[in-house]
């Protein structure tokens, strides 16, 4: 006996990928892992809680490979603007006044908008990192962190800023009971000089940690990197060894053909960002070109300033219709595509082997749907219906590392209302500091 | 005194458009009409019923101005398919299976789904209209209706096709408390021969009511136009005399610059569908051309088949975003504009005159979102959340023809259990027949 067994009973289970992608049957957790997933009902067991699963449908929690977290404090501040002016005249000037406090409460509002949305894993690419942690640890989501660095700045800011990144990587990765690990981050080719991005490389080595950085997002940020080295961003980095680390780079918007092959050899992952790209004009990233090669495409939201909802099912939706849109195929990035690019693929692109899957040996982390819903109606195809139908709003519970963390669409964590209610003070504050 | 006087307090409104478009104030209702909005309380009155909306965003009710109802029933049945694999195989099949009281199910299921996400007025062009029409009376939305004619058949069932379509308008214009419009509708230029588009035109005349189509959806469809009659769609549908009637035309992916022009020279409407068009390949029509050109755009989900949902709030986010990803432009299809396609534009296009917005005088048409949750916070603009980061789900209350059909979430004039459980039925029936 375990008083640490739950058992799912009667559920309905998206298995993408499989043979048979809806399972109906039942699923045993046990303390952090998964233990059982099949159609057999496996033996009653006293003392482990048993989980009607009738109504709803069990899926791996979302991975939301690319964000910033605290910037949920400026969704709405600055819309339907030029990229350098939003930038400039909004973004910028409002992040210089972010304090560590500022930071914990406008992640501490994103990771429950994530939570609730049935987002279990979020990558977190910001500046006071330990308080993204705190929430991180408070909150029982899982979470890969760094500490993004710009090095437009002189070299003693840069080495100050590296030092930051490697002490928080040191202190955090593998604690909150290994929901948290570490990567390193030099915030863009075009935002790193080569020398301060090569320290970076060399601190991953030191570390054993991968390595993320955001790249080729604009043309034009393409364009300078020709200008300024002559190389376009992806030979740059990997002449700059970051290809010898695991990596993942944010966007990927424009890449050539030659830049899609070195991706598929050195095996980096693309975190495919469709909602930010589309708002900020940045364009339509090649995803059927990038998976049709065997890149690792996942999904992110970036920050809510430039989304301006943190909705994985949204992402998931853009990425299953744009493509077909732009392409003119109607059979590009196929709903089970998607659910894998927001699951499977992206645990794999933030270097977790665990999660992203409802399979026996995999960590706990999953969510569960309330079908029984009008727009969820009839129940034709419901990995269709998760991919074309689904929102944020229709998740029921959550559970991450075994643990349930959202019953009934509440967060049992966090203290919703202080939250909510911080986060606007802060914002309030800010605008008058 | 009247008993059938509401107070709006303490809310936040949306007006689109206008100096203000956030407005923090009052509204007062009386009977079908909104009949005082302003930022100065209304004196009490005895019998009048007061709303709190502290915690509330006030919307005009959003408007659908193009879909089938009744194919929620298929919602989820073929994905990611070519389009006329789709057809062939999946709906047209199962589409000639259906009855009256399929079509009264599958209308019901998308009406619950659209009244409680919002929309509070639809175009539906389908066949077994007068069960649509019941469902219309029965759930309180305003619809305008009309039986969708393909005319790919003998003349005496063309000919029976047009005669219902002229009975179902006698019998149903301004029924339902005036809340059931009609409009003549034959499908498509591909799909009606030209004396038979004709006839239906001589019939808007003579019933003196707009004339709606489906129109160069597919590339493939504008080029068959010109192999068939020589002319571009617009031009052909000129030439029949379609747009000496008031007109809305659905989808118009494929237009030229002339054609623009003389849709804008007879202000033909046209409705829309990003989703739709998306999800079946068919392409991004050139809605910032269009709007600039003083065309009326509005919104629309096409049926739940090829979309899958009727979230209207969907549709108006990607009308916002894949015009700027697509064109490269930031500030293209800006968030009021939006807003605006999703109501006051979509009514001037199925010509209702008095629906759209919130202002004196209007019909009471008005939706209730919920702002205190953590995807809607900070309060920075609430117009930009109410597009960029608001869903279907956030809507609280629903008021149509200033009647509350939707309250804390739950219809309340159709019966949801049986709703849910029919359409899964019809569904289950369909696939063995």
């Amino acid at each position: 006996m375990s008083s640490n067994k739950t058992i799912i009973a009667n559920g309905r289970f998206l298995v993408p990928g499989s043979l048979q992608p809806v399972l109906s049957g039942y699923m045993t957790i046990e303390d952090d892992l998964i233990t059982y997933i099949g159609e057999d009902k496996p033996a009653a067991e006293e003392g482990a809680l048993t989980v009607d699963g009738s109504r709803l449908l069990f899926m791996p929690g979302l991975v939301n490979t690319h964000g910033h977290a605290a910037m949920s404090l400026l969704r709405g501040y600055g819309d339907d603007m030029v990229l350098q002016s939003w930038l400039q005249e909004k973004m910028w000037p409002m992040e210089a006044k972010f304090t560590g406090d500022d930071v914990y409460w406008g992640s501490a509002l994103s990771v429950l908008e994530m939570l609730k949305g049935g987002t279990t894993t979020f990558l977190d690419m910001y500046d006071h990192m330990d308080r993204v942690a705190e929430v991180t640890e408070q909150s029982g989501i899982r979470a890969v962190l760094m500490r993004g660095a710009i090095g437009l700045c002189p070299e003693d800011v840069q080495n100050q800023k590296l030092a930051e990144a490697v002490e928080f990587a040191r202190n955090w990765h593998g604690k909150a009971d290994g929901r948290i690990t570490a990567m390193l981050s030099p915030h863009a080719p075009y935002t790193c000089p080569p020398d301060f991005f090569v320290k970076f490389v060399q601190a991953a080595h030191d570390l054993d940690l991968p390595m993320h950085t955001h790249m080729s997002e604009t043309r034009h940020e393409v364009e300078q990197n020709v200008a300024d080295y002559g190389l376009r961003p992806v030979a740059h980095l990997e002449k700059l060894g970051m290809f010898t680390r695991p990596s993942m780079i944010a966007h990927g918007v424009h890449l050539n053909d030659e830049e899609i092959e070195i991706l598929a050899k050195y095996n980096v992952g693309v975190s495919h960002n469709p909602g930010s790209n589309l708002k900020l004009a940045s364009g339509v990233a090649r995803v059927p070109d990038l998976l049709r090669a065997g890149v690792k495409v996942s999904l992110g939201t970036d920050g809510a300033a430039s989304n301006n909802n943190l909705d994985m099912f949204e992402e998931m939706r853009l990425a299953a219709l744009i493509h077909k849109g732009v392409s003119g195929d109607p059979t590009a990035v196929p709903a089970p595509e998607a659910l894998l690019m927001a699951t499977e693929y992206g645990a794999a692109s933030i270097y977790l082997s665990n999660v992203g899957r409802l399979a026996a040996g995999m960590k706990a982390d999953f969510i569960a749907i309330d079908i029984d819903q009008p727009h969820l109606l009839p129940h034709s195809d419901l990995l269709s219906h998760a991919v074309y139908s689904a929102s944020a709003k229709d998740v029921e519970h959550v559970w991450v590392n075994g643990k349930q963390v959202v019953k009934h669409g509440q967060c049992l964590t966090l203290d919703e209302e202080e939250v909510r209610r911080k986060a606007q003070e802060t914002f309030e504050s800010l605008l008058t500091r």
